[in-house]
């Protein structure tokens, strides 16, 4: 099985993608091949619903280069599951966010659920996801640890110092009995955080890649009535896939 | 007052820019001057996110363009406020959607109101904003007619009849007390099909128009809170105004 | 355009009715003539439904009396749209009340709004309310200030710093991030307010005015559908509009 | 114990009296008064919310007088829970309608509710009380029977055949397990078409008077804290009680 | 009129027999009789519900052995409403849980009720059943306080005076303005606790008793289309009626 | 990895649990052993709530028993995610039911999905545990088909045809873009039921397995604050895992 991640930001350094490499290789099956690719033009990270727009375009260049290249499933990322909708149009293999996939395993879990984000994100595209979804009633709260989005992994336990702190508020002031780190920044902390707060902790990363993988077994992908391909007409922007390019 | 309005589309000709001028301007109040602007990169129409995330790029461009002209406010249309959120998050002058405008009157005239749009459109994106701004219970349908967006204009007469048929199916089957034409290319109907129908039809240029004189007037725009300025980061799309430049 | 203005309350003096008019001409637009009345008969002020049904008799018959000498559009108020709904129904011209208004620019212009009230009202009023027209979920708070309805025009400065302490609240306790002063006693607050708070501000006066006169120029009214006319029967209150009468 | 059963309408006849004594008395337990009493000024009967207000000075009245002269609790009717929620203001004893009474058995006994109403009435009153009262997604259907509310005793026959047709409708079409008339003019019809439906029938008298004694054998009232008396001030209209009189 | 009690628990002694007694004494109508009975098999207590689940098949026997002998209403209790619903599954008499009786009643007194229970329960049954019984949004909160519930007769002022400080903590922080003892255990205080408080107080007992008399008393039992008969099928577990059997 | 699959029921044959295995086999991964179990005492099949309890002691003696014996995950079916509450209370491995899972799978696929069950269930117990899920506004409609559960294996071609009727129904009237077999006992006829309807159709099985999997493979289980484990007391039935068995 193949399966494209795909950051719709620019900015992947190669320490975190090294990193990221090790976290999914810790979720994933054997048979499973996980190819990382970034975006070449949008923003270096997204904390407003304008840096997730800035890399749509790039984002669904992607998504049909690896429906074309055969892959099996997409996965989008940024947590808030930037450009998953018009992605899911664009194509017949099935398109996830890491957040749809975490706050769908945290509902499972707990009655109530918090998303624990980086300190200059917008905390409602998180509540307007979790509305569509049907999450509306179990996210009790959004809190914010105090690192921006792209210093997340420069002191990984610093990090973690924070996101403990914003998640034992959240279990103790807001009643939250589920927490998801909605970063895919925070990856990898899930286990650590989870022994120390006695809680489940769901990584954004695990989630994401166990989900993919589960609906390529079952031969599921997103209804093409839900999201139709969008009708024939004149566009000036072509998505076609790109000739072959790696990360740098 | 100055009033910029932008079409995220591409496939706006001149009979069309015509009439609808025609219908801005039996709307506006007389001290009011609209410039209208259509994209330059897109899709001829939105009928998808696809459609609408395709046309951001540029969207964002005209509306900092606008704010830099000193404009007083801005309306994004296609109806389902395309790219509305993240145009609001970098303008600090009102933008505003001419679906929620009419949505807004919408729900002050009735208890349950009938979106009627376009063949070929999905519902799903109506529903999912009409649920952001509260309106989900209100919200009793989302119809089609039999035309695609490109062709409204193309036969006036044949557009309002296939309207007035979903219309009435929506007000005798859906209960539906007021009736909001769910596309920019169905404007200037609005006057005719109230007097035929018996109930009030929202037209989406009017309520745009009206909305926005209305907040320049009381000197109200978007919350900062709710659409902060996204921080400081790369990235590699400029949106900076452009230089002067008009529609063909 | 001429808007009749109906307070429906007793308590109005010539000291507020002089301020009021001056607010009122700030927010409308050049050609639209307002004129304002108050009820002979109710209460002084509306802090409870049983204040606002003690004056519908007299409101309805200031409303037929507005339709009758070819007014284009009413307003109710105080803020909780008092009498409203039955004067929707005896009227074919638009009814609106001034909290409707204000609660539908709020809804539009961030995520989450409250309302800052006088010390003593009940708020359920409100609550119910914005159920009624869909804003249940934006409506995070209903604050109180620490003055009555009838005192509030006594000391603007102490009003607005009373207002400003609890905006202040509503915005970081509440997390709210658009703030409606929900009483027609704290119009004229809204400019100097939202400068201090750096949220919007919705005046009722200037929500009601922008909202009656942006119906008219549409051609809209409430549904006859959603307020069908009472049929008619055997009543022993008359509600024909009187013989000429003009506030002491 | 001793009951004050109000009319919020004016057009109770001598025959109706009659027949609504007897249905009482068949629902009420043996030490159990009722006193019936109808307004004096109002409508002769309720299909509108203006017809509500009409009515609601006189109800006030006649709801201070019965707790002036000692009795226990206060039923106000027609069904829609006409001017209850300010007589609950201005009264210490409880003050129910007969909706809300009929609602909340018919919750508890099934999933799904429909009320079946007179032809003329809106529907709209309807779902806002049960909203009001939690009972939105539990109510299923407002269905019209053919007849108007004024008539529907002069042919009890053809009422309860017209009752059933709706019935039936609401149970196939709509999905509803439990049925309620809803209005007071359809009392004493519970029995005979629960037997035909074979389905809960909730008879609105039996609702109110069982719902009235059950909170008074408690020692319940409503919450002042919910519904706080109206704070002292000017009013220009007097709701004392007022001396004996009688219902003619 | 003949009401089973049943305790879905087994940890119902003499001395709390003797008192529950005398407290539904003061609650019945004189011509009620009521018989009480606990289960053989199950738990002493539910705080959980894997005890709501341990004493199901012995309540089903009480309930059928309830109807044989002709009974007309069943009362299930602890709060929870626990085997409430396989109970009206299996029973034409109406069948009611001490929580769901008294939820309702709240509901209608009020805008926000608070339930009281004991400290080691579980708060998510409660808000599952107010959910399903439509009262999501009047339970604004779940408070403990600081008693198991086998403790809680042994001490009844302790008991008080900690039902006390939780349920003011309910009216000052959580806004309620109605409270419910959510525990069967904490009956007989309503009437002092109301006093003390101020705001109404629905005793659990108060409100089964008088529930289950006018459900009987109008004729009414759970819906049978909501809730039908089991199918006859194979089943290993008998739940015919016992023979005499009397309590401990 | 080790999965218990408890069948809640006890009306396995050894054709179904042929059938299962090789169902179950196509969907889990190469390293997962999976165990099924049928409880001994409880009913044949599950179409009531009563049915559901009737079984759940024997299901608690089998998820100790798993526990016990270092299962990874139990597994509780039928679909309606009986017993599962209880059963996730006292474990501390996770504990889903095949319900839960499908729903959890459906509503990321699309907007609205449908249910089809078998023809004589009661549909309220799958509305409230959509409910509890979060998912009352995706789940559009309940559909029986034309088979009782015991009947559906007899058959198959017959009970994919019916199926495919009611979907068909559900697709076009309903909306539903996605449908899940809300039946253990329709397992294995998704992939044929997809190719046929085209949109997702979501087999409780494959669900089941591979959210069980996922689950274990991201270390995660239910959150021991939402579903404490049961605290010490007395209790008559003891549920301690039993000595081997094996089903006949």
């Amino acid at each position: 099985m193949k399966i494209q991640l795909i950051h719709a930001i620019t900015g992947i350094n190669s320490a975190f993608l090294e990193y990221e490499t090790e976290v999914l290789a810790s979720y994933k099956r054997p048979g499973t091949e996980i190819r990382i690719r970034k975006i070449d033009n949008g923003s270096a990270s997204i904390e407003s619903h304008f840096d997730e727009y800035l890399g749509a375009v790039d984002t669904f260049r992607l998504v049909k280069q690896a429906e074309a290249e055969g892959f099996d499933a997409v996965i989008v990322t940024c947590f808030a599951n930037a450009n998953v909708d018009p992605s899911r149009e664009i194509a017949r293999i099935p398109v996830i966010g890491s957040g749809m996939a975490a706050m769908s395993y945290a509902s499972l879990l707990g009655h109530r659920f918090s998303l624990i984000m980086a300190s200059e994100s917008s905390d409602y595209r998180h509540y307007h996801e979790a509305s569509k979804l049907g999450f509306k009633d179990k996210l009790v709260s959004v809190r914010r640890t105090e690192f921006r989005v792209l210093d997340l992994l420069k002191d990984r336990d610093k990090t973690l110092a924070g996101f403990l702190v914003a998640a034992r508020q959240a279990i103790e002031e807001d009643g939250a009995d589920v927490i998801v780190p909605a970063c895919f920044g925070m990856i990898g902390l899930a286990h650590e955080a989870q022994e120390i707060l006695g809680v489940p902790v769901i990584d954004p990363a695990g989630a994401a890649i166990t989900m993919a993988e589960s609906l390529v077994r079952m031969n599921l992908s997103q209804s093409k009535i839900a999201y139709p391909f969008p009708p024939e007409k004149r566009r000036t922007i072509d998505i076609e896939p790109k000739t072959e390019r790696e990360l740098a």
